[in-house]
């Protein structure tokens, strides 16, 4: 299917959209003939929403979230607690914790988690503008994923903190509320184990 | 995940993407924040890509396929047997013919399916333009799908066309070839079994 596209310009824009994630060449074919069957004002509106991202898309100032001005309306919101900041890797893990409602601090976006592998450092994350944040008494949650790379950006950020006051805390981490323990994975339920709590009645 | 986008300009993005076929709210979130990702050229060269597809892609004159310019390579391309019409649905069903290297005459693309369902009558189909382009002792084969839609076409074209001295042809169907009999659906081999053939060994 890859070759002898009918038209360049068909070729061109399949070639763009399946450099997209998890896009392969015969779905972004199936993407680029439906967009071709849409009104040219349609094609011309996706492809500006699409080129926006690059120019007019900028970065909270303080938790260097996404954001449409100088500060997110998260920092700018001044009903939220600005002395409690949790540490996430990405604005979608900020997404995901709004959603859920039980959180009313505010956030600080990493923009990535350490990854020698993947040739990222401390110094490519937003480390610097969180230690600039910092004052005694804040709490920092560390909101990072549960793998190696995770908790290895984890320590190194616990490391910077340590010693300017600030109280730092993680995720609870254990069975998912709810579940059952006949569909927990060994490790996750091991932990648990290994992890448990004083039982509140 | 739907609500309290940070930005707006991320939001017109995933729901710009995510009004494509098969992509939910979730995946065009990743897309969008891939996307962010990447440097503002790259993002702006996909842009335009999508752009193109509103502006630049030509139509044949003769075969109605996309096009970059006013007749396709396969129209143009006199080694191709100009009096033997493949009539299909879309570009893609051009492409995958074409991907087979198996047929040496032209297309004709109709754009669509006769479909009461979907709204989209004879008119809406470019069965002019193929009526226009017969002459007497040319083939038709209609390459359609075996749907009821796509009988309805076949059968709408066909009567359209009885009469000028066109040889009208359908693609061969039965088992795959190579198929086993132990995995084919019932419909397959129950009309491969009426429309059985001559043994050629």
């Amino acid at each position: 299917m890859n070759s002898n596209y009918p038209s360049r310009v068909l070729q061109d824009a399949v070639e763009a959209i399946s450099s997209l994630p998890g896009v392969g060449s015969r779905s972004a074919l199936r993407l680029a003939l439906h967009l071709l069957r849409q009104p040219s004002e349609t094609i011309h509106q996706f492809a500006t929403a699409v080129d926006r991202l690059a120019t007019d898309v900028h970065y909270c100032g303080q938790c260097m979230m996404v954001a449409d001005g100088d500060l997110c309306s998260i920092c700018a919101d001044g009903k939220r607690d600005q002395r409690t900041i949790c540490v996430v890797e990405s604005v979608r893990d900020v997404m995901s914790i709004e959603a859920t409602g039980q959180y009313n601090g505010v956030y600080h976006v990493l923009g990535g988690i350490i990854s020698p592998i993947n040739g990222i450092a401390p110094s490519d994350l937003h480390i610097k503008e969180l230690l600039a944040r910092l004052e005694e008494g804040m709490e920092v949650i560390l909101a990072l994923s549960g793998d190696v790379e995770g908790e290895t950006t984890s320590f190194y950020i616990y490391r910077q903190i340590a010693g300017l006051g600030v109280k730092v805390t993680t995720l609870a981490r254990g069975l998912g509320f709810g579940d059952d323990l006949e569909y927990a994975d060994a490790l996750t339920l091991g932990r648990s184990i290994a992890a448990r709590q004083p039982f509140k009645p």
